[in-house]
Formats: structure tokens, sequence, C-alpha cells
């Protein structure tokens, strides 16, 4: 089976990546984690992404926050499909995360999910994976409809607040 | 081989979409182009994306403008990895459509793309059918190498402003 | 007599929601709260909206945060009045929310009010209904003057800070 | 049958309202156009609104740029339900108009619409007046079936740039 | 003297105004506090703006938050200079109240000041009124000096982290 | 009489800045322009605006664009009413001379009007200048009136596009 | 003398980047003008960047647009000084471009300056050449005197406009 | 060696300032702290500012929030390269302070560095120096490493939170 990569590029992501950490752990699909920044260790993360596909890879998930990079930088150098987290972080409110990954120029996509969204990128990956892999479908499939339950249990609890 | 979905908001966004049509046209990939709205009509929308897993679509792009809840409309009801592409339309300036893609709530992803990154939707489409076929991978290997030798020989021919 | 219905899209809203509860339970009018997702439940929502004039359903509000298309969602099914609560929650500070909320497409009003303004969201469905009912109208106006009351209390206060 | 009542703050917003004015002449309900300004006109603003109930109306819609006051000067003064359009004008781009109308305090609701959006304005008018009036929503219910109609129409044309 | 008036429109708003009143106390200029709102008490509101130049006043301050009408308000009934004070309150972060008190339309001026800038609403009053009264002028020249003072004190302190 | 002096950054900003120069010709009363740079000739703009009261001035309105700090550096040497006017100009819409003129520090205050609102300014200069002078109030009453008369010319005109 | 690095992520950023040019050119300053990409050419924009230092090059100017990564991929190569160039281009208006430009991480700065500012960019590189080349440094006070000359030509003849 | 010098608008900016002054003791290098603002000291800025190249200055660094004027009034009086650090305070974001540094007129260059980019502010500043200076470039290339090492280290250790 492919292997998920997630990369942050900085130790301090790590609250948020957490998020698809748990995900993808409750999925069972390999993945590796990596801290590799576009701007600190520019050398190894090209390493890391440029090999990514005939190292097992099938998809490749980047936190960054600020003039996020990250993830642009990875999807330059792979065509693997690369999906990018914008981090909320520093002074601004993660405008600036989210502008940085998804404006990308024509030719070079990245897959940007929600601001600190870092279960929907674990979900998209696996959903990337599901395409040729019916068992990750099922999971995910079960996954929404336990989601689908637990909103409907919220609706019959609080609709006692109703008023005839 | 997989089928990918092309789902444009309203007809008025075909000269967006048209992007995403060529580099589709281009790659072989099948792809059928549907203009259905998650306002407008709802129940065929409902119909053709609950439905696509099993009629062989692997992937779905959908392209909408201002509060554009296309893309999660479709999202909603299949696990197929969705790409969704922010139209600028409308008296704003495409961040409406942006915000109304990208910040889906937990649970439901949606791979978004550039405002108006029809090209790269295209891409990311075939990048992700490409993690389980080397021939839209080798094609999108080729891609890359074009783009970059075109920048090449602008760079050989801007480069004679120099002063030395 | 006409029934509202409250929706939220997540038990998370509540808070926020409580504010529109208040003011239509004081006003006697029956309504019903249900916690539907136009992403998690969208079965289920679509049914509750697509019944909801035949049910006796007079105005319908949708509260959601985020990339909001609960009330958009609502709004394509009926043709009752229906008032979007842009919720403030996730990275961003409402906006996302407001514009997912308001920028609906020609053809599908979704009537949005403040952000987090669910108390506004009661009123105007109040005054929706009053327009074919006296008493409401009645009880608006009582409320409107409790509120100019209160600030003029508040002006013959504050304004003992003067300086001759 | 209760009139609707449509102010523009200027004789300049004529253009975006006359998409309101098109709706509400197609529907056959009685209406009545102003220009009445918040800063101009104070005294005839609020002397129109402030009787329009007793005077037969059953909605007000207020249309206004910049610092646009007019929807909420009007709701100031009647509990009937206030519609405010923005309009984008001035150097901003709706925005200001936008925050302006809808960010509302407690108490004064505006239904606000999308920016310019005087169509959706008018079919909510419409959509107000019908929750007593099952002409109107019949009309209603009629005008979705033909947008629905159009769109499906578009489906079937533009469908045919797929590829398989 | 002419006197100068101080709006709020809501008593929340006092914390944030307090630092006008600290400014005119100190002056010994005479001003009158209020506590009106443009939407629950708009006919008081008028009646004080109205009648403010016969009544002594010589320039009003006006304080409000969110969709942010009271300035405008104000000097849609009278020609004398108004001050608008945009309060930071309610979930965005008071661009909706700067935007609703500094776009006005031709002809109808507000002379705002920064988000929750009471003291510099304060200052700009004095500066008014000194146009015309060479003892105020004195005053806030002197008012310039000790805060010249204040930097210079402070640049002697903090300097002594210089290295050589 | 006192006279405003009128300061645009550059060249440029005249076709903007005309429309105070409009409103001061008519009015009467004595104005001065000059084009005067912060950045460009920051003596020649401190040596104006430092020795402005003694030389006859009652205040000063500053129009630039961008990083707009004109109106602000004028502020900082004298304790005359300063009025800004952000221009919109340059790659961004005005924002940037908006918050670059409007946020200034407390103790120094910038009368800041609408974006390219150089009418509002010509207005507020009046106004100011007519707090100890009832000629101008005067004329600042009658364009009121005119404002307000013009206003309902079109109202009759436009209203008769109602429909009974 | 130090040689100056010019660098646009696409031919398309060649109308921006020309102010730069004419301004270099005018200076006598030796300079190279490339066209390489972040996400195009990665590897060439790495051998041109890391080795800028040793092949005489004194600093670096990066002009992009969009998820502008152009000037940090090139900080993180080198320690020369890195001017960003944040160039409108693309559906939104130039934002995108300047945060990713600016919200550098800590450690890797970049030298940002205007939107389009590109004769800004090469006033910058000729004042860091400056700081140890007194010829260029005098060329540059020439420049700031002509300029400072043009704003009074224009003031003596825009001054005509007063009125006494 | 030149001395850089280190301004804050007002010494509340201290704890943002205090990353740059622990990077310029750590390096070695001569800098001045002062505290001195464009609005309240004009004169001491302008005096200090303009005579800074001939007191031995290579460099200036700037840093204020709001209406951020420092940078530019630094730059206007000299042809020194001058870094501005927004500085985020009050009650916006640090989006003011930001428009306000970078958005630069042409002529009148203002190197910006992220919003409370203090730490990056010095490290410019030493780049800058670091052109004509082998022994500050081999410190800068040090601190690099130990960059890039501290993020290979915490690779290391969250890398064994993958799974195979």
């Amino acid at each position: 089976m492919k292997k998920i990569g997630l990369i942050m590029g900085s130790a301090g992501d790590l609250p948020v990546v957490e998020g698809a950490i748990g995900i993808l752990r409750d999925s069972g699909a390999p993945f590796e984690v990596r801290v590799l920044s576009a701007h600190r260790t520019p050398d190894e993360l090209r390493e890391f992404a440029s090999g990514a596909r005939e190292n097992g890879f099938g998809v490749l998930i980047a936190a960054a926050g600020m003039a996020a990079h990250l993830a642009g930088a990875v999807a330059a150098v792979t065509t693997l499909p690369v999906i990018g987290i914008p981090v909320k972080s520093g002074p601004l409110d993660g405008t600036d995360a989210l502008l940085s990954t998804v404006m990308m120029p024509s030719g070079i996509p990245v897959a940007t999910v929600t601001v600190n969204g870092a279960k929907n990128a674990a979900i998209l990956a696996l959903e990337i994976l599901a395409v040729s892999d019916a068992g990750i479908a099922a999971k995910l499939g079960k996954m929404r409809e336990d989601a689908s339950r637990a909103v409907l249990e919220k609706d019959a609890e609080i609709g006692k607040l109703s008023q005839k």
C-alpha cells in the first residue's frame, strides 16, 4: 500500500498536525511524519519530496504557517498530489498562510484544505488513496456514517428545546 | 480507466472552466462535463455526485463563484476526492468564493486550488489518478519538463537585458 | 400560527443560537430547534427543509460557521424566507461565514443578519410572521419601546459625567 | 395585498435596483419606488418608513452603497421586515456597504442580501409576502422551476464537451 | 465658550469613550455626555443633534461599533463638525465600524479618527474649538510638548541598551 | 478670515483634489493649494505646516495615496485641525491609504474622510471654520438644502416606476 | 563592484520589472536579469541563488505574483540580502503576493517593497551597495534631489489654483 | 565597522524590538537603540536620521505600529537602507502597520519584514553589512547552519510518530 508523507514546516505546528496523525493512525494506513522547512532545510526537503514517488509514497501533506511556502516547494519537485494545510500562526490570522498555500501558479497545484484543517487533510489523503483501494473507501464511508449519526444524536437531544 | 467529473455551477463559468477542459482533453483521460447548481438544481447535483463512484468516476472537480457551495455540496454526498475551483465573479473579487470553498468543516474536505485555477484543478485530478496509473504519471512528468523548458527559453531571451 | 424552524449546523453553535431561542420563547411563537448539517446530514436537512412549508413552518433560520452552506442549502429546496446567521468559529473571524451566507447567486436569497446575530435572526423571523399577524407586530413594538427606554435610562445615568 | 416599498439612497443606484423592479413588475405585486437618503433627506425617509405599516406596506427594501446606513435608518423606525441591498459603488468594492448593512446591533435586524443582489431582494420580499399568500408562493415555485430548467438546458448543451 | 457633545451609541461603549472624557475634563472645556442610539432612540438622537448648534455646541463626537451609523446620523441633521470614533466591538475587529463611519457619501462628512481613538477624538474637538480660541490652542501646544518630553525620557532610558 | 491649506502629496492626486477645490472656490473662502510630499520634500512640508497657524491658516487638508503619511506628517508639527483624504491609487484599492491616514497614534489625530472624499474634506473644513463664522454656517445650511432638494426631485421622477 | 541579480518568476512579470531595469541601467551598476521560477525551475533557481555570493553578486531582487515564493526560495539558500517585489497579477489584487513575500518565518528575512514597486527595489539594492560605495551613495543623493525638485516645480504650477 | 540604528516609535514596542536587540548583541555588531516618534518627536527623529550616514551608521531599522509612518519618515531624510518592522498593536491586527510601512511611493523604499519580525530585521541588517564584511557573512552562515540543525533534530524526534 502507498504511504502518506506528512510534513510540517516547524515542530511548533505539531499541535495542529496531530489532528491528521490521529485520523491516519486510526485508518491503519502507513504514514511517515517529517519536520522539514522550505527555508531552513531546503536541501533535505527537496531530497525527501523529489524521491517520494519512488520511495513508495502516494500522497504528501504539508502544513505551514505565515508565508507558507512548504506545500508549494514540495509540489515543485514531485507530481504526486500535494495537500496543503495553512496553519494559523504569527500575528496575522492565517490568511497569510491560506493565500500563500492556495494561490499557486498555473501548472503546480496544491490541494488546499481549511486553515488548521489537519483532519480534512488526512481524510483527503485517504480519499486519494481510496480511488484505487476499496478497503480505504469502505473505511471512509464508515467515517461518514459515524459523523452523520453523531449529528442526529445531537439533533434528538437539542430538539427538546423546541416550543409548541 | 476512472473518469473525471467536471461540474460548473453556472454556464457563465465556462470561460474559466475551459482551462481545465483543455488540459484534460490533451491528457486523453475520459471526462464528463456538467452544468449543475447546488442551489438551482440540488436534486440533479445530488444524484450525479452520490452515484459518481459507482458510475466509474475517480475524482470530481467543481467550479463556482460567490457563495460557492458547489464543491461542498458534492463532497457531502461522496467520498471521492473533490477538487474545488473558486471562480472570480460578481461584485467581490473571488475572496468570497475562495473562503466558501476552502473553509470546509471537519470531516468533509474540498481540495481547493487557485482562484480561477482551472488548469491546476485538471492537473491535480490527473495527479490523483496517476497515483495508481503510471501512464498518467509519465504524462505529468512530461508536462513539468515542458513548463520548465519554456521558462528557461524565456530566461535566455530576457537575460540579454543584463548590464555588465 | 406558522412555526419558526431554527437549524444549527453543529451542536457547537448552540451557545450562539441560544440568543434566538430566548427571544422566540419569550414571544410565545411556536418553534422547532434542529441540528442538521449541510455536509454531514444532507439527506435529513433536505427532507426537513423541502417539507417545511407543508409542515406548517412560515420561516426558517439557519446558523453555521466557516464555509457556511447551511442557509443556502435550505434556501435551495424551499421558497420560504430563509434567515442566515453567520457564526464566528474556527481560525478566521467569521468573515468566511458571512461571505458564504450572504453572497448567494441570483434567484436564491438568504436574509443574512449580523455575524453571531442570533437575536436579530429571531426578531426578523417574528417581523416576517407579523406581516400578517397583528399580535406579533404589537409584541415587536413593545420590544422596541423597552429597548429605547433602556438606552434612555443609561443616558440619564451616564449624562452625569458631563462638565459645565 | 400588502405593498413592497423599494428605496434607493441615490438615483445613481437605479441601474442596480432595476433588477428588483423587473422581478416585482413581473410578479404583479404592488410596489412603490422611492429615492430617499438617510443623510440628505433624513426627514422624508423617516416619515415614509415610520408610516409604512399603516400605509399598507408589508416589507421594505433599501439599497445603498459605501457607509450604507439606509436600511438601518429604515429599520430603526419600523418593525416591518427590512431588506438591505449593499450596493457596490465608490472606491472600495462594496465591502463597506456590506458591513454597514449587515452588522446591525442587537434588536434592529436588516435582512441583508448579496452585494448588488437586487433580484434576490425582490424575491425575498415576495417570499415574505408569500408566507400568507398562496398565490405568490405558487409564482415563486414556478420561478424556481424555470431557473432549474434553464440550468439543465445548459447542462445538456455544454455536456457535449465531454470526452470518452 | 462652545460646548462639546459626546455621544455614545450604547452604554457598553463607555470604557472606550472614557479616554475622551478624561482629556476633555482636563482641558476645562464644557462638554455634555449622552447615550443615544441611531437605531434604538432615533427620535431623541435627532432632537439632540439637530438642535445642537443653537444649544451652544461647537462640535459633536459620536462613538459606535459594528454597523456604526451614529456619527452619520448626527451629521445628517447638523452642519456642525461631527467626529466619529469607530469602536471595536462584536465579532469582527472594528473594520466594520471604521468603514461604516468613514465612507460617508458626498456632502455629509464625518471626521473619523483611529478605531477606539477616543483620546484623539477629544483632542481633535479641542483643535476645532482652538481655531478661534487661543487659550485652548495654548493648552494643546502644552500637551504636545508633554508628549514629546515623555518620549525623550524613554529614549534616554532605553538608549542604554545600545552596544558599542 | 482664516485660510484653508490644501496639500496633495503628488501632482497625480490633482484629479481627486479638484473636488475640494471646486467646493472651496464656490464658498468664497480663501485657500492655498500646495504640492508637498512627506517623503520627497519633507523640509518644505514641515516648514509650511509648522508655520501654518501663524500664517493665517485655520485648517489644513492633506490628500495622499498608498502609505499615506502626508496628513500624519502635517499633524505632527501643528495643532491646527488636519483633515486627511485617503486617495485610491497604486495596485491596492485605497485601503492602504485609509489605514495609513486614520490609524494615528494617541495624541495626534487626523480627521479622516471617505476614500477619494475630497468634497467631504472641503465641507468639513468649512464646517470647522463655521464654528465661529455664521456666514459660512449659513452657506453650509444652504448646500444641505440644495442637496436635499436634488434628491427629492429624483424621487419624484423615479417614483413613476412604481406599480399599483 | 558587486553585481545585482534581478530575478522574475515569469516572463509575464517583465512589464513590472522594467521599472527596476531602468533605474539600474541609469545607475551604471552591473546587473544580471534572470527568469527563474521557484516552482517550474527549482533546480536552476537554487543553483543561481546559492552560488550568487561567490559569483560576485551583492544583492538579489526577486519579483513574483500570487503565492509568491520566489524571494523566499532565494533567501533560503543565500545569506545575501534578498529584496522581494510582490507583483499584482491573477484574480486577487496583489495582497496574496504581498503576504507570501513579507510574512517570512524567523531567520530568513525578505526585504519587501511596495506591491509592483520595482523602482523601489532597484533603489533599495543601490542603497545596500552604497553602504560601502560612496559613488553610488552620491548618485542616490542626486536622485533624491531631482525627485524633490520635480515636486517643487509642480507645487509652483498647481499653487496657482489658490484663492485669496 | 558601520553601526546599526534601531529606532522604535514608542517604548511600548520594546517587547517586540527585543528580538532584534538579542540578535544584534550576539553578533557583536555595534548598534544604537533609540525611542523616537514620527509624530511626537519629529524634530529629534529627523536630526538623528538625516545625520546617520555621517555619524557612522550603515543601516537603520524602524519599528512602529498602527499608521506606522516611522520607517517612511526616516527613509525620507536619508539614503541609507531603511528596514521597517510593522508592529502588531492597537485594535487592528497589524495589517494597518504592514500597509503603512510597505506601500511606500516610488523613490523612497522601505525594506519591510514580517509583522513583529524584529529578528528578521536584525538579520537583514547584518546581511546588508555583510555585503562588504566577510566576518559578518561567516556569522550569518553559521546562524543558518544552527537553524537547520535545530529543525533536523526535531525531525528525528517527531519522526517517531510515523506508522508502518
